[in-house]
């Protein structure tokens, strides 16, 4: 049975478009469909320091709390952001990190791609490094379809960047398209027994 | 003595830029000073037909609940968002609205000011008006300081809006300032009584 709940939470430093990519998963699960869908940042004394925390709650029912309470997807875009929010992980949740950055993931869950590598040599854009992960997120994250996250891409972002993300949101795509989920170890704990503790 | 919790909510359809005036509100707040900030959308069934919804909470110790529990300010950009998120406002809490769009306000304690009208007629740039908002914000909101605000303003908008965008800031800064906000009538009942029913 699907769990009702899919907690999503993305890590980064200040710069590389961590909230804004929070902002469309969600525009792209709750505006679409029927999810009610929650999404939160956090400021404060802790998230200084290279790294920020976005963070999005999708339900099929009404969501009373609305943040993470255990992570199904963590998208961390650097070390430093990985090191400090990779907790409340399902045993059975997917850890994805852009590979330019993070060198030591704590998770053999964990799916590396060179997002901002990718930004960099193929558009010479290494802001669009984000919308390359959403990409991959469109094929990783089993609660947002492809059609409608690109569609909120395009539409949070300047109308003269339209193309440049568009391609840029398929480079992501075809990378994580590359890789085998189901190579990936699981854990001998399922989700839902942890859960029931 | 200052209450620790400050709650802002911001109502308006979906072009009006009410995410990323929260988000910029939540930035100035959160990344300078001490304080803790938690910045909130919420999606779904309910957010549909013009209005969304996005709120922020500021305080200075940690924050447990990171939604609106009792609003100090509702920033309304129409009525529809002000018909349908007007709930927990404080006695003495405040209500701005853009006066280029709601006619009817449920409280006395409002201060109309047409954000959208100023935007269109000084800068031929309706969607500024968030940032003319936010300039009035800078004014009305004791937690938010102006030099913090202007700086998140000018760190989210894109390089070659930046003039347009100070400008924006300081239409909606001067136009809140004419306003005196001691001839508001105040509520019989305190803040703080009500809190404790």
């Amino acid at each position: 049975m699907e769990e009702e709940r899919y907690e999503i939470r993305l890590g980064g430093s200040g710069g590389q478009g961590i909230i804004l990519a929070a902002v469309i998963l969600a525009e792209a699960a709750g505006l679409h469909g029927d999810n009610h869908v929650c999404q939160t940042q956090s400021y404060g004394p802790e998230a200084r320091g290279g790294k920020s925390k976005a963070e999005v709650v999708i339900s099929s029912r009404e969501i009373d709390y609305p943040k993470v309470i255990r992570m199904d997807l963590f998208l961390a875009m650097n070390q430093a952001s990985l090191d400090a929010y990779f907790y409340d992980f399902k045993p059975n949740g997917l850890l994805v990190v852009d590979a330019t950055f993070v060198k030591q993931t704590p998770t053999s869950r964990a799916i590396a791609i060179p997002f901002t590598r990718i930004a960099r040599e193929q558009f010479e854009q290494e802001m669009v490094a984000n919308v390359v992960a959403l990409g991959a997120l469109a094929h990783l994250c089993p609660r947002v379809e492809e059609a409608h996250l690109l569609e909120a891409v395009l539409a949070r972002v300047p109308p003269h960047t339209q193309t440049l993300n568009r391609e840029a949101f398929a480079a992501g795509l075809a990378a994580a398209q590359k890789i085998k989920l189901e190579n990936l170890p699981r854990s001998i704990v399922p989700d839902q027994e942890e859960q029931e503790i």
